[in-house]
Parts: structure tokens; C-alpha cells; sequence
């Protein structure tokens, strides 16, 4: 393995791109550690995976701005420290030199108005020839060994179904047709990647991989792929909470919670289709974990003056026994960005192992990162990190075995 | 298997004894279902667990006032439903008057004022074999086929270490000499039920059978034991929260948690010595799930007007991704009574099975229902679930290969 | 004066007309106190208001059940005690036997589909000419001295605005033609109240008094009338908090409040027109109280198990000197039934007041009671307050002078 | 009036300190605005107040460390913003060089050892004496027209007690006998600071004016003074929440407070002694707005990652109409320097013009800006408001007919 690892970024001028690129490049300097890192815990250091330090960022974006900038704005709201944006300026300047225009094929109005950009005008296959050369490019002028691609778009409103792409063939047949009706930008960026033998890390809710016409073209080229819906916040306390009273054997009688937040991404959600996907990912976690019908409510709402720091706020009523009714409140403050960057990187530094170990399909192991999780059903945070140790328990195993040949 | 499970409670006319008592009686006249007992989810249905509905209780008590009163005080403020009330009225007499006079031994302060009675003036041999033939009475006038004693008395001040008791010789000989240094109640207690074959649950955070003397004690009787400190609000939350940062990675800066409560148990908290014994219980918990030396604070205050309805208050404050501050808080509003009865009756099938099955010593799959669980070091609660469950599984199996012999 | 103070609710089954009518008839049989009736603080108690004990009820409904169901339904989840239920049982009996038959004359689907009842097929004519007559029979049969008429109705949806009925004349002519784009139930309520003469307090959202034509019927009556929407809750704290940052000129960025409950009323909000009719009510005062446009956000969202328990959670991010962000949560968990209740007797009692007074028009000095007063524009809970007592005051003055002669 | 109105803070490079000084600097410049201030409000336009960018500021000291180090501690927490920082640098500087060495007679250990000092070996004359050198020298070397001193030091644990100082004659007698049981630092600050004719901000909870011998002294010099412990955060919210229970009659159970708290302040609360001082300070508000006894608990405890980020809880228990008892809970999360800092600019803006008026002895009108206000006994935020808007508007009127004659 020479030369870095190549990670592709599809937003790659929004917060979570920017805190990712700073945090690699105040790694690789020495300003920052590895805290937020799932895989930089010791259960991990067995398994060979590629440092962030190694890492080189490029990515497509839709949007006017810079990547300095967008960090700028994160490090006067308190979301990077001054130290970090300073070490990491000419990273971010480097990488922001990498970025190309992404596509906002089929793209909802949300996404649109944030753009500031006119709707694409170019056929389906010409973009995804554009999108693969760029991709091309980007590890040609890199040297990468390795391309990871993740997306980081604004959530778009519309749902295309698993019904809209089937099978490979009909996304080939989607795309040489120009249907818009069964394709979306973010269908057309996974096609490239796959095609062009990146594995795809879904961390947003858009519709990819878990369409069976992307699954079936990651299973041709004998791919990784994961998503769908970085769980970074509300949710995974949810899914670490909800255990607890399935456990106790404490009926829920309602789980309402609220989601305020005020960055790019909050506006985007004000769509309101935009905003029914993102809740429905995040509304069905309990009573998926409780293995019962919940009644539960799920708000995100725009709070301008918030920013990055989603505030979220949630009640859950519960009967104990003999029927008493009791209740739990929790308020989660977090940096949107901070708490989704490292898992970014987690998700760069599995999906290359498993591509070197040869796995394709639906990374299962990495449910625990994910709102919705392709190929896993079980929401429950302890079991779902429970399958992640074992994937590195079993595969530092093999790697024991195969050095002490 | 013939005749009732006699349960023996100490602190028989507490509320949770209350709870205990008339929910058990709920269950039998159909009033209440099994919410809130742990051992009536589908995992421990193959296990042969005596029913609640089988129970008979009775126990001893240095208070005044009765069951009945007790049940009404809690049924005014919301602890117990008036149906639940109406419907156990008679099994609570029956239970009140099955109830004897317990033992102040070398009881701080804080228990001696809110029992209004003087301190003990027999020998500790002769309140042993007091409390002795109270169990012996009762399991004859009740016809009981065993008997398991529960500890539900109020936190004593008292610390005697385990270098007071190292042996059962140790134990025999303070109480021979009379040596209140080296004694308690609830040792004198512990004792008196191992004596008599009975398994003993200590849901309290006074020391019991973690004592070398009591342990060694039960381990010659074949009896299993288990406590210390059932686990019902605010640590209970701790212990399923705390993995959430470990396993993300995130830094704990500090935890702090504030508990109000206003019943018996609060009050007699007002002694600082008591306070200092369950803070310590409670505060433990974070850092050994994180495994490292965290800043945390845990208080207890007594607030008259919440009664049985603890209300606490947490505060995580961490660090995530590039040094970012964030906070998670949470409420807890619970009915402290309506908690923890229906894990006493869990222990108590619990215990009974253990002994059925000839199991002896700490049980270590009781873990999830302590505080500080004896002979386990674990305080994750999902790993302590899977502990219990495992348990459940090996057992039913032994249970279905027996049968099918 | 001779005989008792006749109270007519419209609305008159539902959980706040049970605790009005179970508090007035506990207090009468002494078994509850004042507690919650803002007249009943020392500084009314020169006034001669009526006492609660003196009041008899009535009302127009328009759903099934009665009020004795009703008040069950609320003692079971703790809104009522037991010993007030069974004291009030006969007084609710008697006022449930004088409840008639309401109107749903241009109600939304909210509204009807909660009585479950058919839209109204009378004229308007008729239906006012039913209600007046139902008013007399009450006040004949009660033999009640005075009659004051409380709107406790459902949320309706429909909005009239100012233009609908600009006059007296208007509002008649609307009646005349029976003209349902102009008129509502609460509308042809008032008419009947005014009418016959009896104050009209607005409970409720629903426009009445403060549209032109109901007012000039007001004024031409010679009554006083006062509304809207009683501030029972999170719009109370509000009104109560919002003046700290005014006064100490820090800056508020956003304030977001989420209410949840799951009443008749919260159900009745689900119908998205009442939703915003209410939300709209609540979502003026930061601003008006501040006295500049502020970003605020308010949700009233049904969770049917809090039912009467509405749990509100409000997020008050500020800026302080430097620019520096705090931020202020309340939580605010109250029983809508038992805030609202003494309200009603204190407006009765005041209406009561100023109409043997002589007043007529807006009743400015109830402001406080209001989350959109009629004729008074300042919603600084401590300046409604210090208004209230400055005409207590006035009136007691008065009252002292005139006997003084 | 010419040259700039010195400002003399005791306890100079605290972060309360670095704060105000940073901030007066930073509106100088013109890179902040007057957000916080509570004389910025238009209501004191007219009154001639001396402008924040007017004011050259000096002070004692007892600790090690400088300004601009303590300022860039709180911009690394974001208590200042960098531009706020980078602007007011050669203010800090410039301010820091004027810094001279405090006392630390008789003070407790807690301060003694925040300041790594060795405690005083002067006399109490000496040391007056000295601090009045200072203070004198500060005046000569700005040419400052007038100085005021404002007391920032951290908490001291001891009590003297009013009958400790009865008299000024009191006050000399113990100075001259050096009887450190009678004096303490804040006293001998106070002493020199009003013998030198400078107003004396007390805004800490030390005791200081209101003793007797303190508060004879600025009689006889004519000179106003205020105090004491300057309201900033949870103690302000709770005299503004209060009022709500008393004016809509509800009954307060209890009040609970925890407040969270990691800068040197609470630091030094560590000390029980102090801590306890604080806490009374705190813990009377409630009962006294209520005029009534109240179950209160406030509990200040050291949590060393917040700094100075206070967060703090409070939980209101209360029965409303019919006994039903309701909670209100709120979490306030402030940095207490940027919400000190402005209201020390207030106050030197008020204590300079008092003295320009000729007033002497407590200002009353600045009860709205202490926990504990020096002559008056009103802690209800709302009417301590309107006092402060009345001697605003009282005093413009003074200066409009003298300007008009």
C-alpha cells in the first residue's frame, strides 16, 4: 500500500466536510487527538487501519463559498478551536482546490435555494461520465491508493422507492434514458463511485445503496458500501435509552422529542418533504428497539440562531408498575459537526479495510454509526456496538494469525 | 414443590415494602399486571420462576404505624393506584400482622429518630435468636415451602469494613462477645436468615453478605446471596448513558447529579454519615464504566414534598471531536416504591431458583438490579442485562434437556 | 343581592368546567381552600366579590358524557382528588342535569369530530333565539340573582377576522341572513349572552368580544366583557420571564417552546387551522413584551398519554455583553384543568364585580388573565399584575368612601 | 468634569475584572456594543451618565497571573470573542501595570490559598493606609476626575457580624488596635476606599457598607455606596420567577437550586464557610418574595470543566388549585463574567452619578442589581425595576427643568 488514502467528499464545502479535512490535518500536526473516534479505541489498534494522517480530501459541491471559510464560520460559533483552524489552513486550502461541481440533478427546491445554483441542465450519463472523471482526476493528481466516497449532501425531500431501480439494470436503463423520475443527484453520484470502484458511505438519509439497482452495481464490482443517516445526536441517545425500558420492562407510553438546530443542514429541512425523511429515520428507532407499536413524536425545527448546536429535547413517558406513571427528560447540546466528522473518518477507515479484506455488500458492522442501518435490523446502541467489536475481534484474529505464518 | 414462597422483608412496613406487598397481592386478584418485573419478560418464561401470585410476605420493622397505612399514605400521592389499594387491602392486614419487632442494633442515629423507639438493649446472640424464631414462626404459621429474606431497611450511617468480619469464626465470636464495633442490624439480620437456610437479598446499601464473616456464612449453608442497592432511578440511568460516551469516544469532563427525594429513605439520608455511605454507592458507577478516574459529584438532599417521587438531575458535560465542549442532560422523575417493588419480587424468584437449582453464593447474574453488585465489577448495565439473560438461557436449556430425559 | 351568582359554561362537560364546578362545591363543603384564585389574595378581599360558594352552574355542551364522568376521569390521573370527587358528586350531578344542548353552527372537523355529533341544521336565528332561551330558563330556574356566561369551547379553526362583523349592525344582519361565512358558534353565543345580559368572559382563543360588532352589542348593553385565551401555562412563564431580558438588555436570539398534552384540547389542535389559531396567540407575547421582531418558534403538539398534564419545554438562547450566548430551559409540567379552573371563578367574580359597578366595555384590569387581552396591549405579566391591584385599589376606596357616608 | 472617571476593582485580574476591563476597552473601539448593560437602555439616556469608554481602570490584587492572561483564559472558553481580545489588548495591559498588591488580613483559607500568598504580616493601619496610597496615586497618575471601587474579590468565609463594627468610632478603634477579629480585608478596602472619598460597589457577598461602622463612615463623607453580591444568574431568575406563584396564588412546596460552577469563585466556595455565606445569600430570596416561610435548598458545588460557565437547576414544587400539585424546572447555562462585567460598568455609572447629585448613603435604586440589596428589602425583580426606572425618570426630570431654567 503506498500513496495516501483518497476520501471524496459529496458536500465537500459544508461543516461536517470542513471539520473532517481540519481535524485530519490537526492530527496529522499534532494539534488535535483522536477523541470522537470509535476505531481509535483500543479494540481497534489491531487491525491495520489507515491514520487519518494518511488521508487526502477532495470532493463535489454544489454550493458558492470555500472550505477556509465554511471552517471560519465553524470556529467563531465555538464548533473548531482557533489552534486547529490556524494548523489547518493550508489543508483546507489544498483540499478546497480539489473540490468540483457537484449536480443538483432532480434536486428539491431546499437543496436548490441553498445552491443558489440554476437546476442541472445536463443529461443523466453525461453527468455521471463528469462525476467518474472527476473522480479519476482526483486520484491521478493525488496519488491515493484508494478512493472512499462519502456523502455528505443536504437532505434532499423526494423518495424515489425501492421500487424505482429494482436492479442494475434498470439504473443502466434509468440513466440512458434521462428518467429523472426514477434517478436523484445523489443515485448518480453513488453510480459513479461504484463504477469507478470507490466504496460508497452514505451519512446522510438520501436513497442509495439500499436501492436494490446501486446494491446490485456494489455487488458486481465486489464493494463495501454503508448508510444511511449519520447517528450523531437525539437519535443515539434514543437508541441507548430505549433499551433501558424494553430491559426494565417499563411500558412507554409516548417518546416525543424535538430537534432545534440552525445550519445548512436545518435549513435544507425546512422542506417539509425534507423534513418527513429525516423524521421518519429518526421517529422509528424506538419502537424498533422496544419491539412494540410507540406512539412517539419527532420535531426538528430551524432555530437560525443556533447554528451548528442542535439542541434537542426529549420527554419520555413511561408506567411502571401497578401502572404508576413516571417519567425521563433529557436536553442534548452538541456541535452537529463535531460529533459527525470523526465518525466520517471511522466510517473512511472501515470501509477501506473491508475493501482490503475482500468484504462486499452492506458493511452490517457498522450499524452502530447509522440512523437507519443497511442490512441490519437491530436499533439497540449496545448490540449494535456489540457486532462492531466482534468484527474487530474476529478480524484482529485473522490478522494474528496470518503475521504469525 | 408444595405450599407458598415466603417472602420476609426488612422494614416491613417501608413503602417499598408496601408496594411489594400489595402488588404481589394486585397481580393474584388480576387488578395489576406484571409491568416493571424484569423476570416476567418472555426470556425468563421457560425458567419455572415461582409466581408472584405464590408469594406470602411478612418481616420485621422497629416502626410504628402498619401496612395498611403505609399503602394509603403512598395511594394519596400517586404511588399506589386506589384500585391496586382497594383490591390488596386484606392481604396487606394479613402481611401487617405476620409482621414482629426488629432490631435498632448499633443503629445511627438518623434510623433510631425516625423509628421513635430506644436503642437495642439485648445482646447480639439474644436478638439473633430472636430474629431466628420470628423466621421459624412464620414459615410454620404460613406453611411456606422457603423462605427468602429482603432487606429494605433504611441506609445506616455505620461503616464496620470488611476487615471487621474476615470469618464466619469471626462473626460467631463478635457475637458471642457482644462487640457492637463489629456489628449491625443488618448483619444481625443477615444472620439470622442464613442461619435458618434462607437466602438473603440485601436491596439496601448497609453491608451484608459482601462481609467476609456473612459470605463465608452463606457459602457453609449452600445459600445464595446477592446486593448490595437496588438500582432503580437516577444510577440506574447513569450506568445505560455512561457506555454511550466510551463506546463514541467522547471524553467525559465531569458528571453531576443531584437526587431530591422526600420519604423515609431521604430523611434518614439527612444523617451525613448515610448520605456519605449511598452517595458512594452512586457515584462510583461512571468511572468504572468509563474506566478511568472521572470528575463526578453526586448529591442527595432531602425535599419533604416530593415524598416518594425522586426527581434528579444530571448534568454530562464532555468533550468531543477537536477538543468541542457539549452537554447532555437529563430529569428523572420517578416513584422510588414503584420501582423498586417489583425488582424485590424479581430477586426473590431469583433467589429462589438459584437455591432450587443449588446454586450458592454471590449471584452474579443479579448484577443488574445493584448499585454495587456483589461479585460482579461490571456497571454496564447492557452487559449486566446480558449477563441475567444468559443466565436465563443456560438455565432454560438445563431445564428443557432435563425434561425431555 | 339575593340569590346565588348563576355561571353558564359553554364547553360545560369538559375538564375545565368539572374542576370549576368540583371547586366551587369543595370549597362550599369546606373541603378544599382558595389556593390558585388570584382574588382570593388579600389585596381583593375588600372588594365584595362573590364567593365561589355562592356561584350554581349550567352550560351548553355539545358532546356526550357528563360531568361526573368527566371529573372521574380527571381524579384518576390526579387532576381532582378523591375527597374533592366525592364531595362535589352531587354538585356535578346538579350542574350536568342543567347543561342543554350547544351549537356547532360553522365549527370545524376538529370541534365535531370530537362531539361526534352532527353540524348544526338551524338558522342562526334560531339557534341564538335556543340559547337565549336556555339562559333564562337557568336563571329562572336557579333563581340566580346575575348570570355570567364563560366560554370554555374547543379551539375552532376559522378565523372571521375584524372585517366580518364591523358593527352592531353588521352582526345582526349577518344573523338575519343566516350568513355562516360571517358567523361561528361562538359568535351566536355571545349574541345570545350579551343579550340577555350577562358579561361574556372568552376563555378560549375563539374570536368574540373583541370583533366590532360583539363589541358595540357589549357597549350597547351597558356589560363588561373580557378574553382571550387564559394564560394558564407556558405562555404564563413567558410573560413572566421575557421581561428579565428586556429589563437587563440582553438579547434574545430565538425562543422556542414546545407544548405537549393530550386533552380534549390537544386533540381538538391536531385540526391544523386551530393549531395555528392557537400558536399564533402564544407565539406574540415574547416579541410584544420585548418590544422588537424576535425569532420565536411555538408547537403545541397532541401526545394523547400526558392527557390534562401538559409538559412544556421552552429553549431561550440569548446573547449577553460581547456578544457571548447563553441560554435559558424551563420545563413546565402542570395540570391544564386545575391552572385554568380558579381563573374562571376569579374572572366571574370579576365580571360580576364590574358589571354592579357599572363598567362596561373591555375589562382592561383583567389582562393578566389573558394571553391576548381585549383593550390592553402591554403582555409584561408584573405590569398586568401591578394593573389589577392598582383597581382593586381603586375599588376598594371607593367602596370604603361610599360606606364611609 | 474633565478627565476619565477612574474605576478601582479589588480583586483586579479576576476574570469579572478582565471582563469589564475588555469590554469598556472593546466599546471604546467600537468592536462592541452596549448588550447588557443595563443603563445602555434608552430609559437612562438622559441622566448624563458617564460612558463605559470614559472609564481608566485600576485595582488590588492579591493573586499572581495579569489581565491579559486572565482575559485570554476566558476568550480559550468563550467568554470573551477573539476580536474582543485582540481589540482591548493594550487596554488589559495598560490596566495590568496599574494593578498594585491587596490584602489578604484576615482572610480564610480558601482565598489564602487561591492566591498562593503568605498572609498578612502589616497592621491593619499599615495596610489602610497603603491602600489608600494606592488609591490616591491611581487618581494623580490617570488624572481621573473621580474614582469608584468596586470589590470583585473571591468569597471570605468569616463573619463579623453587625454588632462587630456598631459605629465609625468602632471602626477606627479597631484598626488602631489592630484587632483582626473585628476587621477583614474587604473592611479595610472599604475603609480606605471611602476615606478617600471614592463610593464603594460592594458586589460580592463580603460584608462590607452595611456593617454599621462601614455605613457611618460614608454618612460622614458623604459618599453613596451599594452592594451586596451582585445578581447574575440563577438568584435572578428565581426573583423573577417568585412573584408568579405569589400573584397567581399558587403554593411553592419547595425550591431547589444546585448551581455548577468551576472558576476561582467557585473555587474558593469549596470553603464550607464561604460556601455557606453564599448560600444564605442566595437561599432568603425566595421566602422573602413570597412572604412566607418556603422549603428552600440551594447547593453550590465546584465542577472544575465548567470554569465560568454556570450551569444551574432549580426545581420548583407547588400545589395550585385544589391541592394539585405541578412542577416548573429550569436549567440556566451563563458565563458569569460576561454577565457580571456590564453591571459593574452600571454601577460605577450609577455610584458616579449619585455623587455628582449629592447623594449619600445605600442607593436603594440598585436593589435590582444585588442578591442581598443594602437598604432595601423588596427582592422582587419587577418592582425593583420599576424603583431603578424611577429614580431614572426622577432624576431626568431634575436635569430637564435646570437645564430648561
Amino acid at each position: 500500500m503506498t500513496g495516501p488514502l483518497g476520501v471524496w467528499l459529496l458536500g465537500a464545502r459544508g461543516s461536517v466536510a470542513a471539520t473532517t479535512v481540519a481535524g485530519a490535518a490537526a492530527i496529522r500536526r499534532g494539534v488535535a487527538d483522536r477523541t470522537g473516534l470509535v476505531t481509535a479505541l483500543p479494540a481497534f489498534s489491531g487491525l491495520g487501519l489507515a491514520d487519518p494522517s494518511e488521508m487526502v480530501f477532495g470532493g463535489h459541491e454544489v454550493r458558492g463559498g470555500t472550505l477556509p471559510e465554511e471552517a471560519e464560520g465553524l470556529a467563531g460559533a465555538g464548533g473548531i478551536p482557533p489552534a486547529v483552524l490556524a494548523a489547518a489552513r493550508a489543508d483546507l486550502e489544498a483540499a478546497d482546490a480539489r473540490v468540483r461541481p457537484g449536480t443538483l440533478y432532480g434536486a428539491g427546491d431546499g437543496v436548490r435555494a441553498l445552491a443558489g445554483a440554476p437546476a442541472e441542465r445536463r443529461g443523466a450519463r453525461e453527468v455521471v461520465e463528469a462525476l467518474r472523471a472527476d473522480l479519476r482526476a482526483f486520484r491521478a493528481g493525488t496519488g491515493a491508493r484508494f478512493v472512499v466516497v462519502v456523502n455528505l449532501c443536504s437532505t434532499d425531500a423526494r423518495r424515489l422507492g425501492p421500487s424505482a431501480l429494482p436492479s442494475a439494470e434498470a439504473l443502466e436503463d434509468a440513466i440512458a434514458r434521462d428518467d429523472s423520475g426514477r434517478l436523484s443527484a445523489v443515485v448518480l453520484y453513488a453510480t459513479a463511485a461504484l463504477q469507478e470502484g470507490c466504496p460508497f458511505v452514505n451519512f446522510t438519509p438520501a436513497e442509495a445503496t439500499e436501492l436494490p439497482g446501486l446494491a446490485a452495481l456494489a455487488a458486481a464490482r465486489g464493494l463495501p458500501h454503508c448508510g444511511k443517516d449519520g447517528k450523531t445526536g437525539e437519535t443515539l441517545v434514543k437508541t441507548v435509552l430505549a433499551p433501558l425500558f424494553r430491559d426494565r420492562h417499563l411500558k412507554v407510553l409516548s417518546w416525543s422529542g424535538v430537534n432545534l438546530l440552525g445550519n445548512r443542514d436545518g435549513e435544507a429541512l425546512r422542506d417539509p418533504g425534507a423534513n418527513a425523511a429525516k423524521v421518519s429515520d429518526k421517529d422509528q428507532v424506538v419502537a424498533k428497539v422496544l419491539g412494540e407499536p410507540t406512539p412517539s413524536l419527532t420535531r426538528i425545527d430551524y432555530v437560525r440562531s443556533l447554528g451548528d448546536w442542535k439542541t434537542a429535547w426529549d420527554l419520555v413517558h413511561f408506567a411502571g408498575f401497578l401502572g404508576v406513571r413516571m417519567s425521563l427528560q433529557f436536553t442534548w447540546q452538541g456541535c452537529d459537526s463535531a460529533l459527525a466528522a470523526p465518525l466520517v473518518l471511522d466510517l473512511v477507515r472501515l470501509a477501506d479495510l473491508a475493501h482490503r479484506r475482500g468484504e462486499k455488500g452492506p458493511m452490517r458492522h457498522a450499524a452502530v454509526f447509522f440512523k437507519t442501518p443497511v442490512g441490519a435490523e437491530d436499533h439497540d446502541f449496545a448490540r449494535q456496538m456489540g457486532m462492531l467489536l466482534e468484527y474487530a475481534a474476529s478480524t484482529a484474529d485473522v490478522r494474528k494469525t496470518s503475521r504469525g505464518r
